[in-house]
């Protein structure tokens, strides 16, 4: 299947400094983004979809399934957004510093999922988007789908988050120990690796931790059960030999260190660590009041990453605040990555999200504001 | 609480090669034992306690709690071997190879469950025990009792295995991160690092992963939550700050590596990865049909690495092959470190077992013999 192609691809630089909810900033940042359709003349089509860690703008290169079928770009106008702190095109880690003339390497500020939905917010302004028909994402992309409903109520018309929610405390630890692997490598040299010389094995069992909280036990045991490596190693003879799981893992962690950057990988699992829809706000219930859009939270049946009582959880909060958030649960053994590959279940839980009307429109009276630098 | 000191530690050596069931050899090896309480003059009250991966001889050293609610050292004689291959004593790859005058490192051969079973009846020879009243573990210390009661039916009145099955695709897959992270230790060199100087950061997170397959999520969750680390550290503010369950799985991480050898590690946790009670024989069931014991065992209920159906299902396994399989769950919030934590519930299940009378004898006619060297 050939590769569905952005209409339009490029960067956006949001001028000046760019101030960050932990305290720092970026000089001038950009923003890599892609469109597929174009904005009606009401500009009340347009969708925003957010990418989770490995992601990037070019939505079509990892969601291709739901296009058409769920993002139909002669109805819809369709716009990713690479994250800032990633490796895809927007200012991260491998950037240079303007101000330095160096690449930012470990100096790269500690940013958030809040601060980067204000990016995104900025580039919609850039683009002239005021609304949002729809924010939608899967794990860190769900996330940002969230903290887009809270931080601007009056622009989400619907927000759409599948398996993403607060990470729990063994969320937490998977991603300390993900950075940890990184950081044991000796290539890792505190951050200050030069290109193509990064701690690859370190990232690559970082990616094989991440693996693991990506997938079930049913998946793994159904696809791998006990088998030795595939390649005819003999776990039984040697230290070296494996079995397959242990093969496929390494696999992917070869897959991914050709693709990533480590010091992007670390700032996105703080990111990622870090969200938290009550900071900035009161409580979490004054955090969920702010809510004008009608959400929809999607489990996962057999994601033990962000378990779906802990999405169901959230949608009842949303609902208990007094606004708008259903819970729905896709039922799969792919684990987290669910929202990934289950895309026959998937597409018509987003195609009827994307039907639904707009929540009731709440006035908008003294909403409190975050207490953030850019909003 | 005094720890409860065994009446008699020693080593006892086994002269000549100990053939290995992977091909290997070790010429005269020692096992570590401790023994608590004294046999009967008929021999019949001698209870063999297995360790898991990081125990050792000293069963009341880890096991307190069932002294003497389980093991009344007034009525049996516990017993408790260390593992060929750990470092509690018994010959392991920081021992001297009496061949070449040098430390196995990381020539020590490929040592399996049976292996340790095997050497086990040696030592047991030694002592003049021909039978078990019961052999006992937990994790790893669970398979050892079901190889032995597979492996030596004759020897073997009651099995109970808490905790154990052979590995899924998951734990297979998280035993093979823990040794990648050893030996991505640039301290690892191949496992010829001097005695103090192994890899430590690599070894605690190696820990580091198997604690958190060792905990339940919900655990977890009750113990640490999204607090920020106890010590004050902000994971808001900066890269290095952590949660308190990030600093927790550190700790433990320190305190492992004071107390473990990364060689060994990695020795027992091949041996565990192998487990596989069919090895040697014709098929699963053949091996089940050989053991005479009565079998207890105890899933628990919150356990991930050994979940509570692995456990069942091989129960189920066992009466299926005509044998006594006894299955019970432990309901714990602990996970698979339920068999240590968790005693109040542990300790009537074991004495109940520990006092039912023992199979009713199947007479043992061509009785097939295991394929492997030292049977």
């Amino acid at each position: 299947m050939a590769a569905i192609e952005p209409h339009v691809e490029a960067n956006c630089k949001l001028d000046g400094a760019f101030r960050l909810e932990a305290g720092g900033e970026l000089p001038s940042p950009e923003i890599r983004y892609a469109i597929y359709g174009e904005p009606n003349h009401r500009r009340d089509n347009v969708i925003l979809v957010c990418h989770a860690l490995s992601g990037s703008a070019r939505v079509a290169d990892w969601w291709p399934e739901l296009f058409p079928a769920v993002f139909d770009t002669s109805r819809y106008c369709v716009i990713g957004a690479n994250l800032i702190g990633s490796c895809y095109g927007s200012t991260g880690p491998s950037s240079l510093n303007p101000v330095t003339g160096t690449t930012y390497g470990p100096d790269f500020p500690l940013v958030s999922i809040r601060d980067m939905v204000h990016s995104q917010a900025r580039l919609l302004d850039h683009l002239g988007i005021e609304r949002l028909h729809t924010v939608v994402g899967g794990s860190i992309g769900g996330m940002q789908a969230l903290q887009w409903a809270v931080d601007f109520p009056q622009r989400v018309e619907r927000a759409i988050a599948i398996g993403a929610a607060p990470l729990s405390a063994m969320g937490l630890a998977l991603n300390h120990l993900q950075r940890l692997a990184i950081q044991l490598d000796p290539a890792w040299r505190g951050g200050r690796y030069s290109a193509g010389e990064g701690p690859d094995a370190g990232l690559g069992l970082a990616r094989g931790i991440a693996m693991l909280s990506y997938k079930s036990a049913e998946l793994l045991a159904q696809r791998f059960a006990r088998r030795p490596n595939r390649n005819g190693e003999d776990p039984y003879r040697s230290y070296s030999e494996r079995f397959d799981v242990a093969g496929y893992l390494d696999h992917q962690g070869e897959k991914f260190i050709a693709r990533f950057d480590a010091n992007s990988y670390i700032v996105l699992s703080k990111a990622m660590d870090a969200f938290d829809l009550a900071r900035g706000y009161e409580s979490d219930r004054e955090a969920l009041r702010r809510i004008r859009a009608r959400v929809l939270l999607v489990g996962i049946s057999s994601d033990w990453l962000f378990p779906p009582e802990d999405v169901r959880d959230l949608a009842q909060r949303i609902r208990a605040a007094g606004r708008h958030g259903d819970y729905a649960e896709l039922k799969s053994s792919h684990g987290h990555d669910g929202f990934l590959a289950d895309m026959d279940q998937l597409a018509p839980f987003l195609t009827a999200a994307l039907w639904r009307p707009a929540a009731n429109p709440v006035p908008i009276t003294r909403l409190p504001v975050a207490r953030t630098a850019n909003l």
